[in-house]
């Protein structure tokens, strides 16, 4: 059950970077809201492979099908389910490779725990995945439109070019801003907005890091400067980065993914075959990836926001007896 | 069902700082454990108030009884009921702030959200809280200790002494170290090692912040430095902090959480009152509260990663068909 | 985690029936409901040992008290931990039989599961466990009361006198009817009403079926006699029981439960001991048993059924994007 | 969440008898298991409509196929997506009498629910969701058979040619039998075996009772009737029909569930439109519908059977700390 996400609003995926297709169950969006696939297609351009010389030159159209849940356009509260067919699949290459331990791969992980791997394209493992991560948050993402709420996400990176001459990669970071923030989101003690957050983001591929606010700079910090006051407003600053308690303020939510460098890169690295035996392993020619994953990361990193607000704020509806005076 | 932690040894916890008593329910712990509540009395010494003069005043014996679920000695498969009364509970002090706005404090948010709380001793947003997850916490070491598995908490902070001369405070940041770790563990795609790992860190009181291996400094590397090889023993390096695809590899795990400066401080702070009436908040005297959070909270880091540790442990047991050959 | 009930009303329960005491948490109760230890002890009152001859002369007070959750009378959305210490206690008859596999008991299923069991007085397969249950229904009942909701119990059941005369024991049959329902609870396809009506009364010690509507009956009947029609204030029957589709009607909700003769009896019976050695097992003098199981299981279901919808009436909260009309 | 069944074995099912297609994933399956989609297609079969004269003539071909988690013909692990496309939609008769609320059927409630309902064909709340349960239940089946439990259903029934020549409809009963049981199958409290069968079960379309063995004539039966002693075997007779304390005893399982009579008949029923003007309504030509539910539920109930004890079968391995003794 691993493979699900979200407490009510809730999302299975499933799908192999190379297997006949990936996809997204959507089970609990609410019955009303407006849907199309022009929707999600939107999202998922943003982060499609083959669009630049900066990500991999996959040609993946990534045409997202909505095969249930909406009816004349409207959502009715029945599962959303959304199939991407996979069309550039060139398995080829990778059964050349496919008893090498990659190095900063997940072949080895997935063979000690299953014992069985589908190595075509990574598998399970490929931040193709990822591509129903963002089907299913552009659903998440129209929902608390409704409320206000907008996402922005930005990235901040090393030197992709002169990396990507060298056949090497570069890591980044992923920044959050939330806008339009209702307070009373985040659900005491266990799933705390912000644990429900770094769960999220931590989950996407590469994710090595995860900050709040101040994040770590707050452990250097003293009690008189990190703290905000209130006015009649509310707070008059916002260095806890949108919650207090486990639950939002109304401020703008701040937070940040630290991404590794793409772990599939050309130059040489010592490693080993799956039987122990030494070998140079070097992406062979034909092998697309990207050198920098923060890059297509971002839209991925606010999906996985829409979904945890999307679902905070359905659970909110469960907070009091009355619940009329908190909704907005 | 935000207060329960954990998919198949799964905690409920409940209970205010002020209230009659705090406690655990651990549903799902297997039958045939050896625990006394002296195994669960040794960690909770660990964080218990009152033990120095860097930690808060508080003198509370922390005495946790063993309700259920344990018999002859041993445990029974039955849920585990951990009491822990609550004795030197001064409210008094609390009536006369109890319409401020505390400065990073969670009344706001809590009033927000629910429209009353429990404001004596801070209720269940509370740091007290985290006592019932470290006696939770002392059942799960147990566990993986079967196994081998050990945790190793360590804190790095700053000036608090001078800090507390101040009537200030100070933020901190826990390191953790997971040795005799088993390959296997974690449930991709959303119930990662490391994403369990971050929203159980981050459901802490104060935490600002989560990294694995390399963490934010992996964002600046490149994939020749961060990527560890493999020889026959496995990986060669350990940057990766012990998780690839978010499967466990064997070796150390190692992550990080920051820690916010208590929020809690004698130095008077810019605010207002419930009703918007601005007020300059201090501390008053007979309120007791620790000076560096960090140092209290890295028994609690330890207890959520034994929490964690202990439920992928036995949610790999449901990996394969033949599971015998997984087991150690 | 199967000790606890309910996806968002949730309770876990806890205790044998010879320890300490027994419990109850209930995490996701909204805040803002007026609840006292009155509330809950007036409902423990309903199904107490010692008030009849028809059932168990165990003498106990069954002190419901309430440790957390409720600040001035009011709950506060934290959870709620409701204790009932045991008190008449008598597990020295128990020791004598431990070694014997009791016809109709749990013992030797919970052996085989766990390899350990707690005996004293049936351990966690006590009927004592369920007081716990209608501690928490008492609370779920006041929820739905808030809607117009009410639950009423009906016990039919044979010639309970002369069964105990005879050493023996019969069984029965409890009877629900809700009123005051609101249409729309029910959460297709798998968490219908009457599914998860089924499950939570089937997890009732003793209980061996259950009926909504006509039940069995409606198999032996057509559709043009089984089938309610419409008129403009909504069904015109009610064979159906109250729902449809899975989802409450806004008709009353009919269903039953039946019960199976109590397993202890005087009369002896042929059985072995835990090694395989045969002997005639008949309750010796000192033990303390129900005649009829199903005169004290009236509360008990009663309360089952108040937590299934409390549970659905804030999950249908979820149902829209805009729930307002929804409400009453 | 409500489309989704089981706790580690878990099931996610989607779609509208008249959308696109229906599927299933199921996230939970361990890897290693043989799976083709000849093993779906096999069961598909024995519900598929069109086969028989007593059966809906829908033309289905309902031709599985497995999107993911399967590499080489064995399961890997990761998630299992089946899809189904529809074919033989035919949903222009469904224009003409989708304003009327149709006696026994789910248009009323969906519409009170969620204020919206793909009325085509009966849209989430037509029989054909059932397809993707066979589906899923096939997987299920393999995995149980392996341990060696084997599943097997019988329909009881009255006079269908009769009924269907009066335009009318008539109820059934499908009986359950799974032999090669295992004892220790079951979580108490709340996730008994009998408890997670009655909620399967209950949650098939049309079901209206459950039993397990005795079932309802169990309440007419002394003690010392319906007790199972014990031999050094175990039980030496099975009127409990295969379970104690909610805990499978290794005897066969024996139970049974009722079906309604079909709603949809050719008869004239009096009902309203939603607007709540009186008619008289009776299927039209053109429409397609089973005289006899119970027939074709048969399959499905051995289904939901199967997914049940395949997540008991897994759930059972974290019984213990040693677990390796009890598996088999």
């Amino acid at each position: 059950m691993s493979n699900r996400f979200g407490t009510v609003f809730c999302v299975t995926t499933w799908g192999e970077s190379h297997g006949p297709a990936i996809g997204a169950v959507i089970d609990g969006c609410p019955a009303g809201l407006e849907l199309s696939e022009a929707d999600i297609q939107e999202k998922l351009e943003l982060r499609r492979p083959g669009t630049s010389q900066n990500v991999s030159p996959r040609k993946e159209p990534d045409r997202a099908q909505i095969l249930s849940g909406v009816f004349e356009g409207i959502t009715t509260g029945t599962p959303i389910s959304i199939v991407i067919y996979n069309h550039d699949v060139q398995s080829g290459p990778y059964e050349a490779i496919k008893d090498v331990l990659r190095p900063g791969h997940a072949n080895y992980t997935y063979l000690q725990k299953y014992g069985v791997f589908d190595y075509r394209g990574g598998g399970r493992a490929s931040a193709r995945e990822t591509a129903t991560r963002v089907a299913a948050g552009a659903v998440a993402e129209k929902l608390i439109l409704l409320h206000g709420i907008q996402i922005t996400a930005s990235v901040e990176t090393g030197a992709i070019e002169e990396a990507m001459q060298e056949g090497d990669s570069v890591g980044g970071v992923v920044s959050i801003c939330v806008t339009g923030m209702l307070p009373g989101l985040g659900q005491p003690i266990f799933d705390r907005l912000e644990a429900d957050l770094a769960k999220a983001l931590l989950s996407i591929p590469a994710s090595k890091g995860f900050e709040i606010g101040q994040g770590f700079h707050a452990a250097t910090m003293r009690g008189s400067e990190h703290n905000d006051g209130f006015d009649e407003h509310g707070p008059t600053s916002n260095l806890a980065g949108g919650t207090l308690g486990g639950i939002s303020t109304g401020e703008d939510l701040i937070c940040k993914v630290a991404f590794k460098p793409t772990s599939s890169i050309k130059k040489p690295q010592a490693t080993t075959t799956i039987s122990g035996q030494p070998v140079q392993f070097s992406l062979p020619p034909g092998h697309r990836h990207d050198p920098c994953v923060a890059l297509r990361a971002a839209p991925v990193v606010q999906s996985m926001v829409a979904l945890v607000l999307a679902d905070h704020l359905l659970l909110n509806r469960l907070s009091t007896t009355k619940p009329l005076a908190l909704w907005r």
